[in-house]
């Protein structure tokens, strides 16, 4: 065993499969836990992997185990934990060593770290790491951000470690400071909006139809087989089809319907909210997780307004008929979000690769795709414009965008909510509209605030015949 | 002339028309901007009011001029003007002197200003005043924010220039800090998704019945005399009425459809956000401006998508089923801008009186509406509970939300969008939904990040037979 020249602090469930993945992939690995004990009993824990770790019992002995220059990854919670970690280190670091925090930071927290390393003359970077445990393990989805010859120094260890689509790693510099934690936020965004998107559809099957979960699950696994196919539809279809060994039945059908959130979907939605770009279905997303919360609320409301759902016509809401609807109100989500990281990479100076970001979202994360790549092929080929408009998707959402009306209109008639995808054909339809309603709005603004308007048939501010009458 | 025992800086239009608001009450008033000139026009086009009013043309003079205890009104652009001018005017003032921000500040500012007023002992107070210039001048809407005392001190006055809804003036204590802020953001966001789906059902009207502008006037006129009487309603007739001077078509007609904003309606999804409350038809109603802003794109996607919203049938689109379908969304709207009020109350820690905000927005104010009243009776009646089910609103949602059904329902297969619309009635059924599709996230969640889930039958964290396996 040679003198490791990378170290990882925090052995939660990330930390460790983080630290099996580089020593699976020949790296010596120094590794640290605040709990000793927990260092102990992840190393031997480790198998045959064990003598590629230097587990460490002090920051000291650790930081010591590292060669320099050191590279060190931080697996803390995001927040205040990370800042300590930063000052506790920093004495202890020297010229060249550099601190690469893996966790789940908001990017805003980044930036000014980065700043801050950049003020010092140290080396900090900030990845976003995507892909759960398993992913962590076995190959996750990388975003960093930070300086490109940081980024460039631990490239290869990270690409190794990535998952690979079509043998290419998922780990992409995606810019300076917080870039590749903000593309990792707007990644949760949309997994919010998909897997909702899916939950609208399953609730179409399970009460407009009546469909029992093993039906369901058969449809989802067939979508898997076409251009739906993604890690999210085929979950859908392994918990549709899992039996709960307690109870026999479905797992489905005793899972409680409140949804559970972590933060990142409220990011996207804020940082939405600063830059003005609408990402309408990721917010449709959040506030139907929050709506889920409100349980004893939803009770009383079904007493009060009676009768459940209307049953649709199977005849006519078929598996494709969902299928075409899903697609293009996937389609119309992901544009929302791509469209987001475009205003985002002028706001904060980046040069943020749409293309690769697809690319690096194609394996290893939550929302990885067959249609990511077609996505990375639309956005290489079209460069900076709205995804629905990039001929291939285009063409989606010609083919699909009949159904996904039909399935929004017969939905709203028949009570099933279905607010993601409507907020996504909702904004399809705005953004194909050269003459939109707002003008009324821009009338009304002007009538009780003076606002004033622009003019269609002149430059400049105007006002309506009603200011100072 | 008395020593006036208030004064008021900042002589925009707001600060203008409050003064004169003050002045014609009978109260003697110090005025003061920064620039002389702007004070010396502003009380010689005072009138008769002129005699009412001190111009100051430096601070030490109009600090002079105010009998002590001092009441201060700032209205000055929000944020550091205010803390500049707050910082200038410290060592000037004595004990019991009061600095009142008038102006349009973000409640989380008023909320750290009143925290460091009260560590130096001082008196401050965030008032929210609604109501545009001709609400200032004539009677705006007013949210008082900070200690109660003071508020008491200066009611007399805020109540004798405030709007009257049945002679009750519209001035009202909310709470501590920023709570007056706070309703007055929150009502901006209210305003935002009324405005949106008015302006959603000019478009059915437009471009999916192809009314006339002036034939559109007579409709919105007529439901001004009904249930939806209101403000809102009432400009939304006279602005589709008005014809343009030098084109002579109807000024709706010539407005570019590029929606601006200047920010409430994003600080309070925002705050949603913060507060894990939805506001799913405030979110459509911003996502709506900021996407008429991207005329380009849009323009874009007319051309590739071809045809105009397709006709709706009139027979069954008939103006009573717009009018009841309006009603029942702006309902779903309201509830979700309570909820939030009652989720914010006991976040920070006020007691926000539900009743007597819906009171305080009956008059002066941008949303006001003879409805309000109705939700101040039924908020009396019910206490915390969603609007939506109060009787006399469950009664109106019953009757309309077949109309709203409809319409979306018609509207999505047209292509006209319904963005706030369509969000309200998801809401609805969300709301009425005793088993949502949220366990499908649930399961989601848990397999692809081991996050569990509760069960429909048992307490506890639970995992599925995935987890592990």
């Amino acid at each position: 065993m040679t003198t490791p020249g990378i170290g990882l602090i925090g052995l939660g469930t990330m930390g460790s499969n983080l630290a099996l993945n580089i020593a699976d992939n020949g790296h010596d690995i120094a590794v640290y836990n605040r709990t000793p004990e927990r260092t102990r009993a992840f190393v031997d824990g480790a198998g045959e992997l064990a003598d590629k770790l230097t587990p460490c019992e002090t920051l000291t002995e650790f930081v010591a185990a590292i060669a320099p220059p050191r590279n060190i990854i931080l697996m803390v919670p995001a927040g205040e934990v990370v800042d300590q970690h930063i000052e506790i280190l920093r004495p202890m670091l020297g010229d060249g060593d550099l601190i690469i925090d893996a966790g789940n930071a908001n990017f805003r927290d980044t930036n000014r770290r980065a700043a801050e390393a950049r003020e010092k003359g140290e080396l900090f970077l900030g990845i976003g790491v995507s892909g759960g445990s398993e992913g962590a393990r076995y190959g996750p989805s990388i975003m960093g951000g930070g300086p490109k010859p940081a980024w460039d120094r631990v490239a290869p260890v990270l690409k190794a470690i990535a998952a690979k689509y079509d043998r290419v790693p998922c780990a992409t510099w995606m810019g300076e400071g917080g870039a590749g934690h903000f593309v990792k936020m707007v990644h949760n965004g949309i997994e919010y909006a998909d897997m909702q998107m899916i939950a609208e559809v399953y609730g179409i099957m399970r009460d407009g139809l009546g469909y029992e979960p093993a039906r369901i699950a058969d449809i989802f696994a067939a979508w898997n087989k076409g251009p739906l196919h993604s890690y999210l539809i085929e979950i859908s279809a392994e918990v549709s089809r899992a039996i709960d060994p307690q109870t026999d039945r479905p797992v489905l059908d005793i899972i409680l319907d409140r949804a559970g959130q972590k933060g990142t979907g409220r990011w996207t939605v804020i940082e939405a909210q600063h830059l003005g770009t609408p990402v309408s279905a990721i917010e449709a997303a959040v506030a139907a997780r929050n709506i889920s919360a409100r349980t004893k609320e939803r009770e009383a409301g079904e007493a009060l307004f009676g009768p459940a759902p209307q049953a649709l016509d199977a005849e006519t809401v078929t598996p494709q008929c969902l299928e075409n609807a899903l697609l293009a109100g996937k389609v119309a989500c992901y544009a929302q979000g791509f469209t987001m990281i475009e205003a985002a990479s002028e706001e904060f100076g980046w040069s943020l690769p749409l293309p690769e970001i697809a690319k690096v979202w194609r394996a290893g994360c939550i929302i990885r795709s067959t249609m990511l790549n077609d996505m990375a092929e639309a956005l290489t080929a079209s460069g900076r414009v709205n995804l629905m408009f990039a001929p291939f998707f285009a063409d989606i959402m010609k083919r699909g965008q009949g159904d996904l009306r039909s399935l929004v209109s017969k939905a709203s008639l028949g009570g099933n909510p279905v607010p993601a995808l409507s907020s996504g054909l909702a904004y399809f339809d705005m953004m194909r509209t050269g003459r939109s309603t707002a003008n009324m709005i821009q009338a009304q603004r002007d009538f009780f605030g003076a606002h004033s308007f622009e003019r269609v048939d002149a430059e400049g501010a105007h006002h309506g015949p009603w200011v100072g009458s």
